[in-house]
């Protein structure tokens, strides 16, 4: 009988804890495709709003890893009203996640139009002090790139 | 006089948090470079051993993210014993970290002769139940490649 009861309790801790991966990774992942869909709509102010100030950033345009929030706005602004994707693709989504951090990765097909453009991204984030998630760290990279000679 | 004592154990308890962060910073760079070190000489085994089992992983000559340390061991076996980099820069490493979680972001200059491959990195490293720190998360990607137009 008692180890029914144990158990018992053993699976109600498992259930509780797929439960609340289950809850952060739906949190996360609705928290991006919000920023995303401001993105695609011309409007970087949603994953400005979503970095935390101490963000590390990496895209495929830059020399160097780009360091903090205040110069990745320096960096975005210019294109504010001037990105029009007409539909994407977030491809398999994934949360690894402890209670304070988590990594969001996935695969994006951008379409503009016909043509598309096809990522690999990366999104680290962390639980702030007011329980709101915020991205620490961003990767973006191009999908498998033809590279000239 | 109350103030000057509670302002002196404050000040114990940053400097004991920050040499806590310094010291898994140091940790896992450490790690890292170990693991490259080997690759550079052709043993993909160092960061086999440092991947956890559910590793996540991004290359640019993947056609989709990789998930599992079984699946990112088929494909690192064939490259054994056939990587010679003559010499390496790790730029800039930086560890962002909770108590389980920690990511590791630099730039990488990769000599193969006189001539160069630029990287930028992303490693998601998790706390393990007995202590050691192990890879969840990869993400290899070129800086700033050209491409075909």
């Amino acid at each position: 009988m008692k180890k029914l009861i144990l158990f018992a309790l053993l699976m109600i801790a498992c259930t509780a804890y797929s439960q609340e991966n289950n809850k952060t990774s739906n949190k996360i992942i609705r928290l991006e495709k919000a920023a995303l869909e401001r993105w695609d709509h011309g409007d970087v102010n949603g994953y400005l709003e979503l970095s935390a100030k101490n963000v590390t950033y990496f895209d495929p345009m830059l020399n160097k890893r780009m360091d903090g929030k205040e110069r990745l706005a320096e960096y975005y602004r210019p294109l504010q009203g001037k990105i029009h994707v007409s539909a994407y693709k977030m491809i398999d989504p994934k949360v690894q996640a402890s209670d304070s951090m988590a990594v969001l990765t996935f695969n994006l097909d951008s379409y503009v139009g016909k043509s598309v453009r096809r990522w690999n991204c990366t999104e680290v984030y962390r639980k702030q002090k007011d329980n709101t998630w915020k991205i620490i760290h961003t990767h973006w990279s191009y999908t498998k790139p033809a590279l000239k000679p």
